[in-house]
């Protein structure tokens, strides 16, 4: 029995999202619902796969399902393909499983060929020939890829020769002279002539869109939104109809809600006598929905009326895409809105209190990453009030950015990678090209288009900062230099910083403020928290993180580093004291110097996080990390020390190691000098009962790190427990702590079912177990990564998204061997990945007790908790 | 139920050696046979275990135990502890279940005190004090660590005092002031006076022997022979028979075949009016056993009926210790006796021919790690002729060694970690201190000592060559020189070579040749291949190397690592053409030179691999390997390649990783750069073809290291697979190749079931898998591995010993999940754990097709594979 590849909208529902995608089932799902759609016929995901398994042909059989499909469409339309007469034109546009928008390609006006153009311009000559040079424009540059801007190139010529600015000025001559131009740039680039056939032309677009899902730009889209590259792309062929017709026509964008706000008021905008992406590409500044009202009103009560119609229907806000031709609306998409995450708040809440969903469901509408957005730092308010904007934009996407101006996409990576994190993108318009660029920006300003130009649209997806339309701005990107109105240049480097929720840009660096959980945010929080089932803890070393961390809402401290304590200038001579010692007398003199510092560090987190627990690393890095490594340094350092050039240089050279992540480290120090564990727990035991005695609760969960076989844990634990006792007798003072230990190594994963024989519990460092799991470092592997991305071998940076296959089966297993020989062991992750939301749904799965994370990713975590509960029941 | 801790020697026989230790079992058993066994009990390994168990004290339970079995020996002699009229004295005796000569500490004549040796004094003066000086000696050493050289320097000085040379010149009066001067100095460097209660005496003995199994050259002798630490040894209390007690006493020890060359002859020395390790420290030159004949024939005979009924009764060469009491012979101990790698084959090719043991038990009794001994090279003749030696000494340890002087052990080892491989040791004598230093050395030369030196018996449990007794050198180690008898010097540094064989001792070089496997040998080895079911490959880079494993039997190459092939002058001038190549084009051509010699180093390893498969690995490490990396080398190789110095120091800067061990290497290399693993392809198939014309019969294996993800391999093998089609189209050849992938990445063996799809065979990479699942490198770890063996956190070296708790379990999970997916995988191991017996015994438990070592430890694997199939039976 052969498959089905095709499926008539008719044919098709919102549930089969996976085989016809997004666009696809949607397309289908409105049919049925009786909205306005111009009708046509989804290729199916699977015939994508089979694509690609046929080694990108397209076969017979699929191309048959094709025609027959067509046939049915000029059945129901009355038009026929290729028939100058009566021709049925079409678009071809992808539509993957989730909305990738941009990202891959579109054709329109597919089917017009010579024959048909001349029997279109003997209606509407203008209309005829604009449709034309479009279709030649698209098809030259998806499925040929001969670059766009020859073709731009051409209109801007004949722009200058007329003497006019925009596209809609150029008339009906000019146009069929473009069309000539443009046959003339395909058949040079090409080496043949553009294709007349609209068969051949129809088969030739559904390849380029299926090929379109492996483009480069969607291959990292896919990277940075977790799409599996396996899914493929089905191909939507659907019956045009025309915004480009005349000034009764138009095309437009909405959205039910406010996208930047929540707001509950249609917010959208459209452009008259215009096609496609004329609207999102910011080339002409379009007019808002309401406006509409006033031209036509029959064509805006409809679409308010369909558009409630569709937001009751999904539950959820809209984003939809109509065209209007000849007055009459025609909606050719809708789907979920992307949002920004106040906006997110808003709208889950706002159902919830409308009715139309429960508690447990707007949990799950909001993205766990988009809470980022919220977390991040805003303008110091009284530094913002002595500022004055340069110029003002539209708020395209919310949050406050402040950082140095960067005019390319390539130029902002290449200062990210050699360092420079303060950057803001500033462009005349972006493009899907520049979204590697956007992502190390904190912040993008653009000078053409709106509130649904590809720059707004990315960004708060992304959740960075953007302005957009700053149309007062010369931007002159060769020369790496802005102009304001009034004449001050900003070139390459000097400070800017941009208030994503006003439009407003300031021409110098303004000092910004943390975030908090307040509103919608610590209402919607407040019910994500009944769901969760693992605790969340923060990653936190100062007192101030741990504060921070117990705003956003952890219960505890899941890893405190101990080593970034000892980097202080006065403490770090202390330390080097210690390294540089030829005796275990010496070496446990200058440790007495730390235990106080040490101790009142502990102290002091202890008293941030009373009542939670809090969960202290014994020293990780390797020595030499403490010593510098220039023979200049040296010779200060030595001078400093009392040391002669060459005993130091000599001790440096001593602890070189060729490769430190393997290296003496961890608890390897522990082993080879106990004294240094002893002046830890004894700072950690004689704080905790000092703050005991001031009335703080206190639990300290001392950590044992980089831990491969359970006599190591038992020789180090043994330091902690006899020194513990000796603190706690001279003290006469009992205090409850725990000793375990974090599995990082491949071995202690193997072997977890002894070593949780020794450790109270297990803090899965899932970085270095990654490192080690997939024997490459992180330092290095970034050499290499960017092939394994493009050559698809890895579709995600296995240190920011738990590898669950490889890494994840160690965590599993040492999850599951833990509990076998300890059944009430502590089982915590403390590896970055404990804030990412795909991992923390793994930990849960896998059973683990909390994830710990940054402060600032705290209440993604917890909401990701909450979510991974909500789809996982215990 | 209480436990027994102490058994008399009739209570116990031969198979409870885990319990009563080897020496324990065995006078149990020679009780059993009606041997002259002085009787006594043995305090059993389990109270060992008891005693660390118990903070280290003894328990009063076991205490009853030792108590009473003492009464029953009091009975059975008829003489009572500490009573001077008929006193019983003992010896206590460590006795582990492993053999670990000298390794343990001893006391005789336990029981005496000042009351006791004046009742003994009026039968025999002399004895008595000899005895009592004697056991102050031993017991304030081993049970007071009171420094030895205190004791033996008193004795010297007292020497001097009477103008003699041996200590049996001293009388009775020497002695009595001897023991005068023995005690002040135990109580001066303990504080207290030497103990007089018997019964104290023997349990603070018993308490130092179980104590001494945690020294730290048990703890040494124990990594080096893979004992584990938690064996705990017994302790062998015994009535003190004496061979001090005069002309008609002696004592000795004796081998029933010549231990040396395994000639059934017995072999054996003893010395008169001597006392225990007297004739094994070399300090007075013994006469040989067969000498006691004229002595004493009634004991002679009596050693001889008893020792051919020992052999007889253990089937194997024993190795009896036996002391004469007024002529009346007794036997202290029997072990099955250590042998060179030589006697080990003689004896057991013997012992199957006079129809005593079958072949496969024959099989099971040479250690295959011994045969080390007869896989290195051996003088070259030629050479030899035309040298002439400086002195002549003791054959003690067979083999040939050439090397530098060194005097001590320490500077050995120091000299060795410094680089220096050829080092001899030239000692006045050995002792158990030394045995790190002697490990690190090609040979021993002792002053000092006879066959049963602790040199001599040290040299040929390790293997190395060793000649002893060369009495005619006058070594002055503080100086760091020897004089021969005709005054030349040699000092440290000196080249000098050995001939274990002969004893012959040359003051030059003299170059060597490769060993070969004939005579008992092969015979042996015929025995051990019917029995093995695992192959034994080779790793070999060069045709050398290739024939060389063929002569030792290997059955193709398990590891060919082509990086070898590159660093020849004429070719790494290529390779860096290559790196520093800024095109593909500009990489190709640099590898179009490579390819010629490439396919050269291929042709030549198939035709010595002729019929046997040949496992070549793709290029493995980081490029920056290829480049130099100081300012001077750059600035050279810059002019050599037309570079600048910047250009040329930018790319090794560019190239610089910070974990090289985890960077831009393996199959890394090949996805970023397809072209170099498309030019050893195209090298290997063009290769094979060649050789295919000329008869030969070939099947590559291609394998692909550092592999961790089934699409990684997928890349690579589609690069292979395609440029392998190419090359047999080109050459209008069919050529059957396999492609495979090397299991050394953690990730890689925990998706083993998803790389089976891709992989036909699998080759274990242990070392850089060991590195991964321990988290340290091999290079940084022995900084720290020191203090783990100390501190007991590891027992062995992983990279010489496979993990089998940690690693092992990766490895047979992916061998398990391997066959599963597809059941005829070919699995395999490269690392060099393939050449080490304990590991190729694991290798055949988890069903490993084969293993592959070094050329040189092919046999070894071959032994080690049989045992392992006989005693597994698969």
């Amino acid at each position: 029995m052969s498959n089905k590849y095709v499926y008539l909208f008719r044919e098709g529902n919102a549930s089969m999202r996976e085989l016809l995608g997004g666009k696809g089932a949607n397309l289908a799902e409105m049919t049925n619902l009786g909205l306005p759609i111009p009708q046509g016929f989804t290729v199916t995901t699977e015939a994508c796969t089979q694509y690609y398994n046929d080694n990108q042909t397209i076969s017979d059989e699929i191309k048959e399902q094709i025609f027959n499909a067509l046939k049915e469409l000029e059945r129901m339309t009355g038009k026929q393909f290729g028939n100058p007469e009566n021709p049925l034109l079409v678009s071809v546009r992808s539509g993957a499983r989730a909305s990738m928008p941009g990202m891959m390609d579109t054709i329109l006006n597919l089917g017009i060929n010579e024959e048909v153009v001349q029997a279109m311009a003997s209606k509407n000559e203008r209309f005829a020939y604009d449709s034309y040079r479009r279709f030649i424009q698209m098809f030259s540059d998806v499925v040929m890829e001969i670059p766009k801007p020859l073709f731009e190139g051409a209109i801007d010529e004949m722009k200058a020769k007329r003497g006019v600015k925009l596209d809609t000025e150029l008339n009906a001559e000019d146009l069929k002279e473009l069309v000539v131009t443009f046959k003339e740039i395909y058949r040079r680039e090409h080496g043949s002539e553009f294709p007349t056939n609209p068969s051949e032309q129809l088969i030739e677009a559904i390849e380029a869109v299926f090929r379109s899902w492996n483009n480069p730009r969607a291959i990292t889209y896919r990277r940075l939104n977790d799409i599996p590259s396996d899914w493929g792309t089905a191909v939507n062929v659907q019956e045009m109809v025309f915004g480009n017709m005349g000034d009764d026509c138009g095309t437009g964008v909405a959205f039910t809600r406010n996208p930047a706000t929540g707001e509950n008021a249609i917010f959208g905008e459209y452009l008259m006598n215009a096609q496609g992406e004329d609207v999102v590409a910011g080339i002409r500044t379009p007019k808002t929905i309401t406006e509409l009202e006033q031209t036509n009103k029959q064509a805006y009560d409809d679409f308010i009326m369909y558009a409630n119609k569709l937001e009751r229907h999904y539950k959820d806000m809209q984003d939809m895409e109509f065209t209007i031709e000849h007055g009459k609306l025609f909606f050719l998409q809708t789907r979920n809105g992307k949002r920004t995450a106040n906006a997110a708040l808003k709208i889950a809440v706002d159902l919830v209190d409308e009715g139309m969903i429960t508690e447990k469901e707007a949990v799950l509408r909001v993205e766990p990453n988009q809470l980022d957005q919220l977390l991040h730092p805003n303008f110091d308010t009284e530094k913002l009030q002595s500022a004055t904007p340069i110029t003002t934009g539209l708020a395209a996407s919310p949050g406050a950015a402040t950082g140095k101006v960067v005019f390319t996409a390539e130029r902002a990576v290449e200062l990210h990678n050699a360092g420079e994190k303060d950057l803001i993108l500033v462009r005349l318009e972006t493009s899907p090209e520049d979204i590697d660029g956007m992502t190390v920006c904190y912040g993008v300003l653009t000078v053409r288009g709106g509130m649904t130009s590809h720059a707004a649209v990315v960004a708060r997806g992304m959740g960075t900062c953007c302005v957009a339309g700053c149309g007062e701005l010369v931007v002159d990107e060769e020369n790496r230099v802005f102009e304001t109105k009034d004449g001050n240049q900003y070139h390459e480097g000097d400070w800017i910083s941009l208030d994503g929720s006003t439009g407003k840009v300031y021409g110098e660096k303004i000092d910004t403020v943390d975030a908090s959980v307040s509103g919608n945010f610590a209402r919607f929080m407040g019910w994500a928290d009944q769901y969760r089932q693992m605790e969340v803890r923060a990653n936190a070393d100062t007192p101030k993180d741990a504060k921070q961390a117990r705003e956003f809402g952890a219960q505890g401290i899941g890893l405190c580093r101990t080593e970034h304590m000892f980097f202080a200038p006065e403490r770090i001579s202390a330390i080097r004291e210690m390294i540089v010692s030829k005796t275990v007398e010496q070496r446990k003199k200058a440790l007495e110097k730390i235990l106080p510092m040490q101790r009142g560090d502990f102290e002091g987190l202890f008293r941030a996080m009373d009542g939670y627990p809090v969960t202290i690393r014994l020293l990780d890095p390797p020595l030499h990390e403490f010593l510098p490594h220039t023979d200049d340094e040296i010779a200060e350092l030595s001078k400093e020390m009392g040391l002669s050039f060459e005993e130091l240089k000599n001790i440096v050279a001593g602890l070189h190691e060729f490769n430190p992540m393997m290296g003496h480290r961890g608890c390897r120090l522990d082993v080879t000098y106990p004294e240094i564990g002893e002046m830890q727990t004894r700072a950690i035991i004689e704080a905790a009962i000092n703050v005991t005695r001031e009335g703080i609760k206190v639990t300290p969960e001392i950590m044992i790190p980089l831990v491969g076989e359970i006599k190591e844990l038992k020789y180090v634990k043994d330091i902690i427990t006899r020194t513990a006792s000796e603190v706690m007798k001279e003290q006469n003072m009992e205090i409850h702590y725990m000793v375990g230990t974090m599995i990082e190594i491949p071995r202690a994963a193997l072997l977890a079912d002894e070593i949780a024989k020794e450790a109270e519990f297990f803090s899965f460092g899932t970085n270095d177990l990654t490192q080690m799991t997939f024997g490459f470092s992180r330092d290095d592997a970034g050499k290499f990564l960017d092939e394994y991305y493009s050559k698809k071998i890895y579709e995600n940076d296995p240190f920011k998204k738990l590898d669950q296959t490889g890494v994840g089966k160690l965590v599993e297993m040492a999850a599951k061997a833990g509990k076998q020989t300890r059944p009430n062991i502590e089982l915590g992750i403390c590896g970055e990945h404990g804030g990412e939301p795909a991992s923390v749904e793994y930990c849960h799965r896998v059973g683990l007790t909390y994830v710990s994370c940054s402060p600032y990713r705290v209440p993604i975590a917890r909401l990701a908790a909450s979510q991974a509960a909500i789809k996982n029941p215990r």
